[in-house]
Formats: structure tokens, C-alpha cells, sequence
């Protein structure tokens, strides 16, 4: 399996890593092809890592995650290019954080999410929202934190959530640990959880925790 | 210490009927003097319970439950009046929800929240949100859900927080799983968790769970 991940910030070279360490291909795609950022990260992360543009990224490849900022995912997605997408599996991972007035704010939120408008403007995408909820440490090395805390997943299509959830799987977490919200729709509510995650952040002064979701029955 | 439990809806009574059982004397106040639903509580809680008009339950107590629905809940304080509510501890445990053409939508969301709202509307109350992540049944028995599931509050008053963890401990929360997100502003956030929330309930067919965050450091 081949991956792209768009984006050459801190998630992306972190997500990108984790999956070279895994033995994919990865293309780690940016908005130029001379990205220093992305070219560097190729070189250290060894023979299977690759740079490139996020058209080149995403035509290599099978599973297109998309590791941009929120404010900046379909602008990227365009440059991605619909054909380079089309009838695969597309993971959000991001979050529809803005700064606004010195504030951080979510755009868009609760009637609309990030990963329905990539869902819709790339409807032959097979769109699944996933590890947002993480900080990127945490996405790829779940014991940092103990217990048995959980993942969200949610989209349309099943088989492309069985995808992810295997991935996830390959990260360290066990499907039992991943639970899946239904259809794409419920993005709104695994976006929605980031100020309380910030929060949580804030008053912890780091990013080493998650959720477990604890059930009476 | 005397209690007004504003809204006699599932939330209100659950609520209600607990201070009662933990001894205290309890008001259950509604729009009007003679909802039945209020006197029907009243009456089979026991000699400590009581029903009565908002005013009439804020003007008995020396702290305040917020139990109507976020829609209303400034309009049910107004009617409390600000004299009856100047000085006080008020327990926000309400959530923002609306129906909007047949769908549960947050009002207000991200920018704004019903528990600032409400310490706006009334500066000298000394507003904690609290107890809004959970259902009403988790709210006063912990024990339904396993493991060392948490509880939010946040509001301005440090003073009004530690009462407030207190009477949670009452209710069978320990201090250590009440985590103090800082002011008021920090209820967005806690708000914003419903639609994850109502996923989850949704996913599992009842609200016996609750979120454990779980620190690796």
C-alpha cells in the first residue's frame, strides 16, 4: 500500500514516519515540489520516504491522508486533484482550527465539518474521519497514555472505514478501541471535542492523554 | 444548605430527588406555582421536597440548579429573579440543544455558551457549569458507569468550584475525577461535547458511559 500524506507540518512528518516504519511507500506532499521541509524529511526518514506536490503524492498513491490544517484541507485537496482522489480512501485527520483576533476559533462547526466538505466536494472520495481527536504523538504510539482509551472513525463507506481501522490497528490500536460514529456526518462531533481537548491541554501542559470511554453496559 | 432545582423535567427531578436523599431541603421550581409534575415530586419526595414558581425556589435556597433546558434557561433565571440569584452558587448543568427543522442542533455554540450567557445575564451569581457531560442518572450515581470516569466544572468563583465538587462528591464523584477546566469560557467547550455524546448514546442505545481521560503524564 502506498500512502500520501498531505501536509509537511508536524502531523504529517509524524503520521509519514510511522508509516515508512511500517514498510509503505510514502510521498509526503506539500504545496511546492521543493518544500525544504518535505525534502528533508524524505532524506532522513530512509528509501521509502518521498517529497513532492500534493498532486504528485496523491497519484502515487492508494490511501491519501490528509495531514493539512483545517483552514487549508480543500484548498490543498483541490491541488491533490479530484482525479488523484477519486475512489480512494481519503483519511481527515484534521481539525478546523482558525485564529481569529488572536483567538483560537473552530470554523466550520456543528453544521458542517471539515471532512463532510471534502466528502462533498470530492463525492468519489472515500472520505473517513479519523485520529483528530489525538495529538500526532499519541495518533501513532497509543501507550503513551495508559488504559484502554479509544479512537473515533466515521464515513460512508464501510469497506474504507475496515481500512482505517486496520491501519489504526498497525498503529497500535486494537479495533476494539476504535469506535465507529456511522456516516461522515458525525465529523461535526469528533471536531466539536477539540476545545474541550484544548482545555484539557491547557491544564495539563501537554498532549499525552486521551479519552477512554467507559460503559456500564 | 438549601437547594433550588430549576425545571422539573428528568434532569430536574433525578437532581432534585438526590438532595433529598442526602438531606437537604429541596425546591423544584417551575413557570407556574401548580405544575402538577412539581407536585407530584414534591409529594412523593418527602417532607424535604418541595415545588413552587422559579422566584419562589431561588428565593428559599442558597444555591441554584440550572435543570431547564438551555433554550430557556436564561428566561427560567429571569423569572428566578436577580435578587434571588445575586451572591448565590448557580449550577449550570444544562445543554445548549434546539430543534431545527427536525434536527438537534447546539444554540449557542463555539463562540459563545448558556453557562456565560448566564453569568452575563447575572454578574453577581457565581455561575459553575457542571455535570452536563454526563446523564442524569451517571449525574447523581457514578457508580452505573465503571472505572474513574471524569466530571467537568468551570465558572469564575474558586470558592463556588469547591462547593460545587463537594455536593459532586456527594453524589459519589472523589475530587481527583472533577477536573477544574479554569473560567467560565471553558463551558463552551464542555458543550460542545454533546454531539460526540449523543453519537455515542446513539451507537450504544442508552447513557450508561461517561469518559475516562486517561494521562501519561
Amino acid at each position: 500500500m502506498r500512502y500520501a500524506v498531505l501536509g509537511t507540518g508536524e502531523v504529517g512528518r509524524t503520521l509519514g514516519g510511522r508509516l515508512v516504519e511500517l514498510g509503505y511507500e510514502v510521498t509526503l506532499g506539500s504545496r511546492s515540489k521543493d518544500n525544504p521541509v518535505g525534502l528533508e524529511w524524505a532524506t532522513a526518514a530512509g528509501g521509502r520516504a518521498h517529497a513532492g506536490t500534493f498532486a504528485e503524492a496523491a497519484a502515487a498513491a492508494e490511501v491519501v491522508v490528509n495531514a493539512v490544517g483545517g483552514q487549508v484541507a480543500l484548498d490543498a485537496l483541490r491541488s491533490a486533484g479530484a482525479d488523484h482522489l477519486d475512489g480512494k480512501v481519503v483519511v481527515d485527520v484534521c481539525n478546523p482550527l482558525a485564529f481569529e483576533d488572536g483567538q483560537l476559533r473552530l470554523d466550520p462547526v456543528e453544521s458542517d465539518s471539515v471532512a463532510e466538505r471534502i466528502q462533498r466536494a470530492f463525492p468519489d472520495a472515500r472520505v473517513v474521519k479519523a485520529l483528530n481527536t489525538v495529538n500526532c504523538q499519541v495518533m501513532v504510539d497509543p501507550g503513551r497514555v495508559p488504559g484502554e482509551h479509544n479512537l473515533f472513525v466515521c464515513g460512508e463507506d464501510a469497506d474504507a472505514k475496515r481500512q482505517v481501522t486496520e491501519l489504526l490497528g498497525e498503529f497500535g490500536w486494537p479495533a476494539e478501541r476504535v469506535l465507529d460514529l456511522g456516516g461522515i456526518r458525525s465529523a461535526r462531533g469528533m471536531e466539536m471535542l477539540l476545545p474541550l481537548w484544548l482545555g484539557l491541554f491547557e491544564k495539563f501542559g501537554h498532549g499525552d492523554f486521551n479519552f477512554e470511554v467507559r460503559r456500564g453496559r
